[in-house]
Protein backbone atom coordinates (compact mmCIF):
# COMPACT_ATOMS: atom_id res chain seq x y z
CA UNK A 1 0.00 0.00 0.00
CA UNK A 2 2.78 2.38 0.74
CA UNK A 3 4.60 1.51 -2.49
CA UNK A 4 1.52 2.09 -3.94
CA UNK A 5 1.01 5.41 -2.66
CA UNK A 6 5.01 6.04 -3.77
CA UNK A 7 4.31 4.98 -6.98
CA UNK A 8 1.17 7.11 -7.11
CA UNK A 9 3.41 10.14 -6.05
CA UNK A 10 6.30 9.60 -7.98
CA UNK A 11 4.86 8.81 -11.06
CA UNK A 12 1.41 10.01 -12.56
CA UNK A 13 1.82 9.21 -15.47
CA UNK A 14 1.74 5.52 -14.60
CA UNK A 15 -1.35 5.09 -14.00
CA UNK A 16 -2.86 6.11 -17.40
CA UNK A 17 -0.02 4.35 -18.83
CA UNK A 18 -0.12 0.35 -16.89
CA UNK A 19 -2.74 -1.43 -17.51
CA UNK A 20 -3.11 -5.05 -16.87
CA UNK A 21 -3.65 -7.68 -19.64
CA UNK A 22 -2.95 -5.29 -22.53
CA UNK A 23 -0.94 -7.41 -24.38
CA UNK A 24 -1.83 -11.10 -25.01
CA UNK A 25 1.67 -12.21 -27.23
CA UNK A 26 3.25 -15.10 -24.76
CA UNK A 27 5.42 -17.51 -25.27
CA UNK A 28 6.61 -16.28 -28.66
CA UNK A 29 9.96 -17.68 -30.16
CA UNK A 30 12.61 -15.70 -31.45
CA UNK A 31 13.71 -15.08 -34.91
CA UNK A 32 15.94 -17.10 -36.24
CA UNK A 33 18.56 -15.04 -35.89
CA UNK A 34 18.29 -14.59 -32.31
CA UNK A 35 16.37 -11.56 -31.60
CA UNK A 36 13.75 -12.03 -29.24
CA UNK A 37 10.06 -10.49 -29.69
CA UNK A 38 9.92 -7.55 -27.75
CA UNK A 39 7.17 -8.23 -25.13
CA UNK A 40 4.73 -5.15 -24.23
CA UNK A 41 5.49 -3.88 -28.05
CA UNK A 42 2.27 -3.19 -28.67
CA UNK A 43 2.24 -0.91 -25.62
CA UNK A 44 5.18 1.34 -27.48
CA UNK A 45 4.10 4.83 -28.42
CA UNK A 46 3.50 5.76 -32.00
CA UNK A 47 6.30 7.25 -34.32
CA UNK A 48 3.97 7.39 -37.63
CA UNK A 49 1.89 5.43 -39.46
CA UNK A 50 2.50 4.45 -43.22
CA UNK A 51 0.45 2.94 -46.36
CA UNK A 52 1.79 0.86 -48.43
CA UNK A 53 0.01 1.13 -52.29
CA UNK A 54 2.39 -1.53 -53.35
CA UNK A 55 0.80 -4.18 -51.69
CA UNK A 56 -2.03 -2.96 -50.05
CA UNK A 57 -1.35 -2.76 -46.48
CA UNK A 58 -1.23 -0.03 -43.72
CA UNK A 59 0.76 -0.03 -40.56
CA UNK A 60 1.51 1.93 -37.38
CA UNK A 61 5.64 2.68 -36.08
CA UNK A 62 5.91 2.17 -32.55
CA UNK A 63 9.17 2.70 -31.17
CA UNK A 64 10.71 1.43 -27.58
CA UNK A 65 11.66 4.63 -25.03
CA UNK A 66 15.01 5.04 -26.72
CA UNK A 67 13.39 5.33 -29.99
CA UNK A 68 10.54 7.75 -28.77
CA UNK A 69 13.38 9.99 -27.31
CA UNK A 70 15.36 9.85 -30.24
CA UNK A 71 12.48 10.69 -32.35
CA UNK A 72 10.69 13.13 -30.77
CA UNK A 73 13.94 15.10 -30.09
CA UNK A 74 13.65 18.78 -31.01
CA UNK A 75 16.66 18.36 -33.46
CA UNK A 76 17.09 18.59 -37.31
CA UNK A 77 19.69 15.53 -37.06
CA UNK A 78 17.69 12.27 -36.46
CA UNK A 79 19.68 10.16 -34.56
CA UNK A 80 18.70 6.75 -34.03
CA UNK A 81 20.78 5.65 -30.93
CA UNK A 82 22.30 1.81 -29.61
CA UNK A 83 19.45 -0.03 -28.21
CA UNK A 84 16.69 2.05 -30.14
CA UNK A 85 13.48 -0.22 -31.71
CA UNK A 86 11.46 0.62 -34.10
CA UNK A 87 8.48 -2.00 -35.09
CA UNK A 88 5.81 -2.00 -37.35
CA UNK A 89 2.65 -3.84 -36.96
CA UNK A 90 0.90 -4.55 -40.79
CA UNK A 91 -2.42 -5.09 -41.62
CA UNK A 92 -3.82 -5.84 -44.84
CA UNK A 93 -6.49 -2.55 -46.00
CA UNK A 94 -9.96 -2.84 -45.54
CA UNK A 95 -12.81 -0.63 -46.04
CA UNK A 96 -14.50 1.08 -43.39
CA UNK A 97 -18.29 -0.33 -43.46
CA UNK A 98 -19.50 3.10 -41.96
CA UNK A 99 -17.49 5.61 -44.20
CA UNK A 100 -16.71 3.68 -47.47
CA UNK A 101 -14.06 6.16 -48.54
CA UNK A 102 -11.84 5.18 -45.12
CA UNK A 103 -9.39 2.46 -45.42
CA UNK A 104 -8.58 0.63 -41.98
CA UNK A 105 -6.69 -2.18 -40.77
CA UNK A 106 -8.01 -5.39 -41.81
CA UNK A 107 -6.52 -8.95 -41.14
CA UNK A 108 -2.92 -8.83 -39.17
CA UNK A 109 -0.02 -9.21 -41.52
CA UNK A 110 2.76 -9.27 -39.34
CA UNK A 111 5.21 -7.72 -36.75
CA UNK A 112 8.47 -6.46 -37.34
CA UNK A 113 11.01 -4.74 -35.36
CA UNK A 114 14.61 -3.48 -36.40
CA UNK A 115 16.88 -3.26 -33.42
CA UNK A 116 20.03 -0.50 -33.52
CA UNK A 117 23.60 -2.63 -32.61
CA UNK A 118 26.07 -0.84 -34.66
CA UNK A 119 28.33 -3.62 -33.45
CA UNK A 120 26.17 -6.60 -33.44
CA UNK A 121 24.49 -6.38 -36.45
CA UNK A 122 27.13 -4.32 -38.39
CA UNK A 123 26.59 -7.08 -41.68
CA UNK A 124 23.38 -5.78 -42.04
CA UNK A 125 24.58 -2.14 -41.62
CA UNK A 126 24.02 -1.32 -37.84
CA UNK A 127 20.07 -2.70 -37.71
CA UNK A 128 19.36 -6.44 -36.91
CA UNK A 129 15.86 -7.60 -38.37
CA UNK A 130 12.94 -10.02 -37.40
CA UNK A 131 9.71 -10.38 -38.13
CA UNK A 132 6.81 -12.29 -36.51
CA UNK A 133 3.50 -13.44 -39.08
CA UNK A 134 0.29 -13.50 -37.55
CA UNK A 135 -1.80 -13.20 -34.97
CA UNK A 136 0.61 -16.15 -33.42
CA UNK A 137 3.38 -14.74 -34.36
CA UNK A 138 4.79 -17.17 -35.91
CA UNK A 139 8.96 -16.37 -35.95
CA UNK A 140 9.66 -15.21 -39.80
CA UNK A 141 12.19 -17.09 -41.55
CA UNK A 142 13.72 -20.57 -42.19
CA UNK A 143 17.53 -19.54 -41.22
CA UNK A 144 19.07 -16.59 -40.22
CA UNK A 145 20.00 -15.79 -43.68
CA UNK A 146 15.83 -14.25 -44.02
CA UNK A 147 17.68 -10.76 -42.81
CA UNK A 148 19.50 -10.09 -45.97
CA UNK A 149 16.33 -9.56 -47.67
CA UNK A 150 15.77 -7.07 -45.10
CA UNK A 151 18.63 -5.53 -45.13
CA UNK A 152 18.52 -5.32 -49.16
CA UNK A 153 15.35 -3.58 -49.38
CA UNK A 154 16.39 -1.08 -46.88
CA UNK A 155 19.44 0.13 -48.85
CA UNK A 156 16.80 2.35 -50.83
CA UNK A 157 16.68 4.15 -47.18
CA UNK A 158 20.58 4.05 -47.02
CA UNK A 159 20.55 7.93 -47.03
CA UNK A 160 18.22 8.06 -43.67
CA UNK A 161 20.37 5.62 -41.60
CA UNK A 162 18.49 2.62 -43.58
CA UNK A 163 15.20 3.67 -42.24
CA UNK A 164 11.99 4.13 -44.32
CA UNK A 165 10.16 5.91 -41.23
CA UNK A 166 10.63 9.37 -40.87
CA UNK A 167 8.68 10.41 -37.47
CA UNK A 168 5.13 12.00 -38.04
CA UNK A 169 4.87 15.26 -36.88
CA UNK A 170 3.61 15.59 -33.41
CA UNK A 171 2.02 18.43 -31.51
CA UNK B 1 16.69 5.16 -4.41
CA UNK B 2 15.07 2.88 -2.24
CA UNK B 3 11.73 4.00 -3.88
CA UNK B 4 12.83 3.61 -7.15
CA UNK B 5 13.78 -0.02 -6.08
CA UNK B 6 10.54 -0.49 -5.86
CA UNK B 7 9.21 0.91 -9.09
CA UNK B 8 11.70 -1.43 -11.14
CA UNK B 9 10.89 -4.34 -9.03
CA UNK B 10 6.67 -4.32 -9.09
CA UNK B 11 6.92 -2.50 -12.52
CA UNK B 12 8.91 -3.28 -15.01
CA UNK B 13 7.22 -1.63 -17.99
CA UNK B 14 7.56 1.89 -15.99
CA UNK B 15 11.46 2.52 -16.88
CA UNK B 16 10.32 1.82 -20.90
CA UNK B 17 6.83 3.82 -21.02
CA UNK B 18 8.14 6.57 -18.65
CA UNK B 19 10.50 8.81 -20.52
CA UNK B 20 11.03 12.58 -19.90
CA UNK B 21 10.06 15.32 -22.55
CA UNK B 22 7.70 12.94 -24.43
CA UNK B 23 4.96 15.73 -25.17
CA UNK B 24 5.14 19.58 -26.29
CA UNK B 25 1.81 20.24 -25.84
CA UNK B 26 1.76 22.79 -23.25
CA UNK B 27 -1.02 25.71 -22.15
CA UNK B 28 -3.55 24.34 -24.34
CA UNK B 29 -6.69 26.08 -24.29
CA UNK B 30 -9.54 24.20 -23.89
CA UNK B 31 -12.39 23.45 -26.68
CA UNK B 32 -15.22 26.12 -26.40
CA UNK B 33 -17.60 23.41 -24.70
CA UNK B 34 -14.96 23.24 -22.17
CA UNK B 35 -13.41 20.16 -22.86
CA UNK B 36 -9.68 20.16 -22.28
CA UNK B 37 -7.09 19.07 -24.42
CA UNK B 38 -5.41 15.75 -22.47
CA UNK B 39 -1.92 16.19 -21.29
CA UNK B 40 0.58 13.35 -22.83
CA UNK B 41 -2.47 12.08 -25.66
CA UNK B 42 1.10 11.37 -27.89
CA UNK B 43 1.92 8.96 -25.24
CA UNK B 44 -1.31 6.89 -25.27
CA UNK B 45 -1.30 3.31 -26.83
CA UNK B 46 -2.66 2.44 -30.57
CA UNK B 47 -6.24 1.13 -30.84
CA UNK B 48 -5.66 1.59 -34.84
CA UNK B 49 -4.87 3.83 -37.94
CA UNK B 50 -6.74 5.22 -40.90
CA UNK B 51 -6.67 6.88 -44.41
CA UNK B 52 -9.64 8.92 -46.01
CA UNK B 53 -9.32 8.75 -49.36
CA UNK B 54 -12.03 11.74 -49.47
CA UNK B 55 -9.59 13.95 -48.08
CA UNK B 56 -6.34 12.41 -48.61
CA UNK B 57 -5.55 12.29 -45.04
CA UNK B 58 -3.93 9.03 -42.31
CA UNK B 59 -4.46 9.08 -38.76
CA UNK B 60 -3.71 7.06 -36.01
CA UNK B 61 -6.56 7.03 -33.45
CA UNK B 62 -5.33 6.20 -29.43
CA UNK B 63 -7.03 5.33 -26.48
CA UNK B 64 -6.45 6.33 -23.17
CA UNK B 65 -6.09 3.35 -20.60
CA UNK B 66 -10.13 3.13 -20.25
CA UNK B 67 -10.24 3.20 -24.22
CA UNK B 68 -7.07 0.32 -24.27
CA UNK B 69 -8.93 -2.18 -22.05
CA UNK B 70 -12.31 -2.02 -23.63
CA UNK B 71 -10.52 -2.06 -27.32
CA UNK B 72 -8.20 -4.98 -26.53
CA UNK B 73 -11.02 -6.89 -23.67
CA UNK B 74 -10.93 -10.45 -25.73
CA UNK B 75 -14.87 -9.81 -25.91
CA UNK B 76 -17.02 -10.52 -28.97
CA UNK B 77 -19.33 -6.69 -27.89
CA UNK B 78 -17.13 -3.77 -27.94
CA UNK B 79 -18.21 -1.39 -24.80
CA UNK B 80 -16.73 1.47 -24.31
CA UNK B 81 -17.40 2.55 -20.96
CA UNK B 82 -17.84 6.13 -19.27
CA UNK B 83 -14.18 7.60 -18.93
CA UNK B 84 -13.10 6.22 -21.70
CA UNK B 85 -11.40 8.65 -24.56
CA UNK B 86 -10.41 7.75 -28.70
CA UNK B 87 -8.05 10.06 -29.85
CA UNK B 88 -7.19 10.63 -33.74
CA UNK B 89 -4.29 12.48 -34.62
CA UNK B 90 -4.56 13.46 -38.43
CA UNK B 91 -1.76 14.24 -41.08
CA UNK B 92 -2.33 15.33 -44.79
CA UNK B 93 -0.61 12.22 -46.91
CA UNK B 94 3.00 12.50 -48.42
CA UNK B 95 4.58 10.45 -50.57
CA UNK B 96 7.61 8.65 -48.88
CA UNK B 97 11.02 10.28 -50.33
CA UNK B 98 12.97 6.13 -50.37
CA UNK B 99 9.69 4.48 -51.13
CA UNK B 100 7.40 5.77 -53.75
CA UNK B 101 4.82 3.55 -53.61
CA UNK B 102 4.16 4.28 -49.79
CA UNK B 103 2.00 6.91 -48.20
CA UNK B 104 2.98 8.84 -44.84
CA UNK B 105 2.29 11.40 -42.53
CA UNK B 106 3.11 15.22 -43.96
CA UNK B 107 1.65 18.19 -42.60
CA UNK B 108 -0.08 17.13 -39.20
CA UNK B 109 -3.51 18.99 -39.62
CA UNK B 110 -5.10 18.18 -36.38
CA UNK B 111 -5.98 15.97 -32.78
CA UNK B 112 -9.31 15.26 -32.04
CA UNK B 113 -11.40 13.31 -29.31
CA UNK B 114 -14.63 12.08 -27.96
CA UNK B 115 -14.89 11.54 -24.44
CA UNK B 116 -17.41 9.19 -23.35
CA UNK B 117 -19.99 10.39 -20.86
CA UNK B 118 -23.33 9.31 -21.05
CA UNK B 119 -24.97 11.89 -19.32
CA UNK B 120 -23.00 15.19 -19.59
CA UNK B 121 -22.69 14.55 -23.29
CA UNK B 122 -26.64 12.79 -23.42
CA UNK B 123 -27.27 15.66 -26.24
CA UNK B 124 -24.91 14.38 -28.50
CA UNK B 125 -24.87 10.36 -28.02
CA UNK B 126 -23.31 9.95 -25.00
CA UNK B 127 -19.69 11.53 -26.43
CA UNK B 128 -17.91 15.24 -25.72
CA UNK B 129 -16.51 15.80 -28.61
CA UNK B 130 -13.40 18.33 -29.29
CA UNK B 131 -10.58 19.34 -31.66
CA UNK B 132 -7.81 21.04 -31.74
CA UNK B 133 -5.98 22.26 -35.05
CA UNK B 134 -2.40 22.45 -36.06
CA UNK B 135 0.97 21.74 -33.93
CA UNK B 136 -0.02 24.88 -31.97
CA UNK B 137 -3.49 22.93 -30.58
CA UNK B 138 -5.68 25.76 -31.36
CA UNK B 139 -8.74 25.05 -30.24
CA UNK B 140 -11.26 24.37 -32.99
CA UNK B 141 -14.71 25.79 -33.03
CA UNK B 142 -16.24 29.55 -32.63
CA UNK B 143 -18.31 27.99 -29.48
CA UNK B 144 -19.64 25.21 -28.40
CA UNK B 145 -22.25 24.55 -31.09
CA UNK B 146 -19.42 23.01 -33.42
CA UNK B 147 -20.31 19.90 -31.60
CA UNK B 148 -23.45 19.35 -33.95
CA UNK B 149 -20.96 18.66 -37.08
CA UNK B 150 -19.01 16.46 -34.92
CA UNK B 151 -22.72 14.71 -33.86
CA UNK B 152 -24.21 14.73 -37.24
CA UNK B 153 -21.13 13.35 -39.33
CA UNK B 154 -20.87 10.55 -36.47
CA UNK B 155 -24.84 9.52 -37.23
CA UNK B 156 -23.19 6.99 -39.35
CA UNK B 157 -22.08 5.32 -37.27
CA UNK B 158 -24.74 4.74 -35.07
CA UNK B 159 -24.65 1.11 -35.26
CA UNK B 160 -21.39 0.86 -33.22
CA UNK B 161 -21.90 2.98 -30.71
CA UNK B 162 -21.60 6.34 -33.20
CA UNK B 163 -17.24 5.25 -32.86
CA UNK B 164 -15.85 4.99 -36.23
CA UNK B 165 -13.24 3.08 -35.50
CA UNK B 166 -12.82 -1.04 -34.66
CA UNK B 167 -10.08 -1.68 -33.18
CA UNK B 168 -6.91 -3.05 -35.37
CA UNK B 169 -6.95 -6.43 -34.13
CA UNK B 170 -3.60 -7.03 -32.35
CA UNK B 171 -1.36 -9.87 -31.62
Amino acid sequence: MKIHQHLRHLCPLIATLVVPSISHAQNVRPAPNGIEYPQGLTNWRVIGTSIRNDNNTQRVILGNSIAIKAARAKTDKLHWPEGAILAKLVWKNETLATWKAATVPGDFMHAEIMVRDTKKYSATKGWGYARWTGLDLKPHGQNSSFVETCANCHKAAQNTAFVFTQPARLP
